[in-house]
C-alpha cells in the first residue's frame, strides 16, 4: 500500500461506442465519487480531446440516480474521439497542455476507457507523467467490441454485440427462409482485423437458427470457394444464409469490400452500399438467385435493449477495480479479464496488465477454432462465448422505450 | 347461432412475416383444436400454395408445449407465399383444386392471414365456395407490418416492428452523435406506400433520442428541400438522424430509390445498395460531410425480441376469435380491431368486417398527423402509436439465446 495520493480525476471514453462502455463509466464515477482520496470526479467530454479542450464536466453534480442509469444507456455518453498522440519523446505539444490541464485541476487520477489505441494513449500519458515527475496514477479499462485486445481473455462491449448479433441472425434465419422460392441472404458483421463478431453469428446456427457459412478476416477470402460453397447449398435446400465480417480479404490482404473488381465477372462499378451489398451482386449474377445483403452497421455496437447482463455487470466492475487499484497506489496498468471455472462454472477474475503490453497488439480468433473449410466455426468457441452473453438486465423503460441516462454536463471552470 | 358445422380446417400463412404472425397461427390453432366442432387442425405449407399442392401438416399432432412458443416464434413457421389468384369468374383452375382439397379433408372452417393480397385471396374463395354451394366458414385473419389494413384500427404486427424501429433509432441516435466532428445518419425503415413504420421513428425523437427528419410516402418528396432541411440542421449542430420510408417518391410518382439519376447532381450510376446508400451519397456530395446509411431491412420486421406485448396479445386474439365466429356460424369476414377507451385507458375491442370491404384498399398516415414542413410528425400520431407499443413479453430463452417453436411437421395423407 502506497502513500495516499489526493487529488481530483479525469475519466475519458475513447473510441467506438459500445453497449457497454457506459457501464465501465458508472463503474469508474461512482467508484470515484465514493473514494475519500479523490476530491472531484470530472468526465471529459470526447476523451481526450476534452482534457486538451479544456471542456470537463463535474460529474459530482449529477444526480445519482440518472448516473445509474448509464449501466444501460448506450454509446458514449461523454462523447468519445479517434484522436492518435504524438510519441511523447517526439512532439510533447500534447502531453504539456495535459500537465497544465492536470495542474489547472489538481488531477492525480486518470482513467481512459477504449481499445487498442485508447491503451496506447494512456500508456504514453502515463510515462510522460513519470518523465516529468508529476505523481498521477493512469489507469487503462478495456473496451471494444472487436474483442481483439491483447492479455485478456475478452473485452467488455463484445459480449453485447455478440449476443446481438447471435439473436438477430436467428431472427432474420426465420425471415429468410419463409417463402417456396430460392433465397440466399448475406449478412455483412463488424471486425475489421479479428473475426469475434462475425464468428459469434455460429451461436444462432448452434442454436437452431444460423447462418450456413461465416466467413472471417482470420482466414484468406477466395471468391470462387465463397460462390462454390453457397451454390452447393443453394442447390440442395433453395435457401443459404451467409455471415461475412466486414474485414475478409483476399490473399493478397486486399479488402474484398474495397475491390473495385472482383475475382470472378470484371464487377468494377462504383459502390455505393456496403461489403453486403457488392457480394449480395456477385452472389446474384453468379447464381441468377434472389438474393439480399444486410448490414448490421450500428445497430449490433448499440444494441443495448439485447444486453449480456454478464458483459454489463464485467464492464462496471472493470471501471470501479481501476479506481479502487489506483486509489491502492498502482498505475500504469490496464484491468484485463481473466476466466476461471468455480464449481463448474464460468467465472470472471480482475487482473491487472501493463499498459505497454496490451497497447496496440491485436487478438485473433485461435485458428483451431475455424473449421477446417473456413466457413464456420467449431465447438471450442461456441464454449468461448457462450458464458459472456449470460443474463438479461432488467432494463430502465418509460412507456416501453429505453430510459437512457439525463446527464446535466455542468462543465468545470 | 346458425347449425353447428362439423368437420376440419386448414390454417394458411401469407404475405411477408411479422413478429407476431405465429401468435396469430397460435390463436387460431389452439382455439381450433379447443373447437368440438373442428375434427381435425391443418396448417397450410406456404399459405394457398400449401393447399393447391396437398402438403398439410396436421396440428393435432404437434406438441402443445412447442406450440405455444409460437406465441414468440417470428416469421411465418408454416411458410409464406405471395400467390394472387385469378378472379374465379376468370379463371377457376385452382378454385377447383382448393374445392377438391377441402372435399378430400373434408374441410369446413379455412382461416386465412396476411394483408391487402391476402383478405383479396380470402374473400375470392369464400364467393366461391358459396357459388358452388360447398358449406365452409372462410374467415380472415389481419396481419401487416403496413398497418395499412383498410378498416381496422391497427393491425397485428405493426406494433412490434414499430416498438423495434422506435428502440433502434433511439439507439442509432446515441451511437451517430459520439464523436465531436460532424455526422449526418440516414436510417431507411420499411412501407412501400404507406408511412406508418417510418413515422414510428417519432416515438424515438418524443422519447428524447431520435430522428430529426422523418420522410414518408404520404407526401411527395423533394430532393432540394430535403438537403436544404439536412443542410440547416447540420450547420446549427454537426449531427442530424434522418428517417425515410422506402416508399418515398417524387411528385410524379417515381420512387427516389429507383431513381437513375437525381435531381440535383446526375448521379446515375448503378446502384447496389437500397435508398440509405443511394440518399447517403447524394448527401455526402452536396454537404461535404460524413454520411452513413442504414438500411433495418428484415431486422424490423422478424425483432420478436423487442415485441409489444399489446401486440402479441392482439394478434393471439384474433386469431382465436376468428375460430369462435366462425364456429358460430359467421364467413366472409375479416377480424378487425376497434381502439376504445376504457377507464381512461386504451382498449382494443374485436369486431367483424366484410372481406369484401378490406381487400385492396390501402389506409395511409393521416395528413394532418404530418407536420406543415413534411418532415416530422405530430402529437396525434404519438397518441396513436404509444399504447400499441406497450408491454414486454416473457420471452422464452436458451441460454439467453431465443428459444423458437420446434414443430413436427407431420404431412397429411
Amino acid at each position: 500500500m502506497q502513500e495516499k495520493l489526493i487529488g481530483s480525476c479525469i475519466f475519458g471514453q475513447s473510441g467506438g461506442p459500445t453497449a457497454v462502455i457506459n457501464a465501465s463509466a458508472y463503474g469508474v464515477i461512482r467508484a470515484a465519487l465514493d473514494a475519500e482520496e479523490i476530491t472531484k470526479v470530472y468526465g471529459a467530454a470526447h476523451g481526450i480531446k476534452g482534457v486538451l479542450d479544456d471542456k470537463l464536466y463535474v460529474m459530482d453534480e449529477e444526480d445519482p440516480a440518472e448516473l445509474e442509469l448509464l449501466l444501460h444507456t448506450p454509446s458514449s455518453e461523454l462523447g468519445s474521439c479517434r484522436y492518435k498522440m504524438a510519441e511523447p519523446e517526439v512532439d510533447d505539444t500534447d502531453y504539456k497542455r495535459i500537465l497544465e490541464i492536470f495542474k489547472k485541476y489538481n488531477v492525480r487520477y486518470f482513467f481512459y476507457n477504449g481499445g487498442n489505441d485508447s491503451m496506447d494513449t494512456c500508456n504514453k500519458i502515463s510515462r510522460y507523467m513519470e518523465s516529468v515527475g508529476y505523481d498521477c496514477r493512469v489507469m487503462g479499462v478495456p473496451k471494444t467490441i472487436d474483442n481483439d485486445l491483447y492479455g485478456t481473455d475478452h473485452c467488455p462491449g463484445f459480449a453485447s454485440a455478440a449476443k446481438y448479433i447471435a439473436t438477430s441472425c436467428m431472427e432474420i434465419n426465420k425471415d429468410a427462409r419463409v417463402y417456396d422460392n430460392g433465397m440466399i441472404t448475406i449478412v455483412e458483421i463488424m471486425g475489421r482485423h479479428a473475426g469475434w463478431l462475425a464468428a459469434s453469428a455460429a451461436l444462432a446456427t448452434a442454436y437452431g437458427s444460423g447462418p450456413d457459412l461465416i466467413y472471417l478476416p482470420e482466414c484468406d477470402f477466395d471468391m470462387n470457394k465463397f460462390l462454390a460453397d453457397i451454390e452447393r447449398i443453394y442447390q440442395k435446400t433453395g435457401k443459404v444464409l451467409v455471415a461475412v465480417s466486414e474485414g475478409i480479404h483476399y490473399a493478397d490482404g486486399s479488402f474484398v469490400s474495397e475491390a473495385k473488381t472482383s475475382a470472378t465477372d470484371g464487377f468494377g462499378h462504383a459502390q455505393l452500399g456496403g461489403l453486403a451489398a457488392l457480394l449480395a451482386d456477385i452472389v446474384k449474377k453468379h447464381t441468377g438467385a434472389k438474393v439480399r445483403g444486410i448490414e448490421l452497421s450500428l445497430l449490433q455496437r448499440c444494441g443495448a435493449h439485447l444486453a449480456s447482463a454478464t458483459d454489463v455487470q464485467e464492464a462496471c466492475q472493470a471501471g470501479k477495480e481501476a479506481v479502487e487499484q489506483a486509489v491502492r497506489g498502482v498505475t500504469g496498468k490496464m484491468v484485463a479479464f481473466k476466466r476461471e471455472t468455480v464449481d463448474g462454472h464460468y467465472s470472471c477474475r480482475m487482473e491487472l496488465l501493463p499498459l505497454s503490453a496490451v497497447a496496440n497488439y491485436e487478438k485473433k480468433v485461435p485458428m483451431e477454432w475455424i473449421n477446417k473449410e473456413q466457413n464456420g466455426l467449431e465447438a471450442p468457441f461456441i464454449d468461448y462465448v457462450l458464458p459472456l452473453i449470460q443474463g438479461e438486465p432488467v432494463l430502465p423503460l418509460e412507456d416501453s422505450l429505453p430510459r437512457y441516462a439525463r446527464l446535466k454536463k455542468v462543465l468545470a471552470k
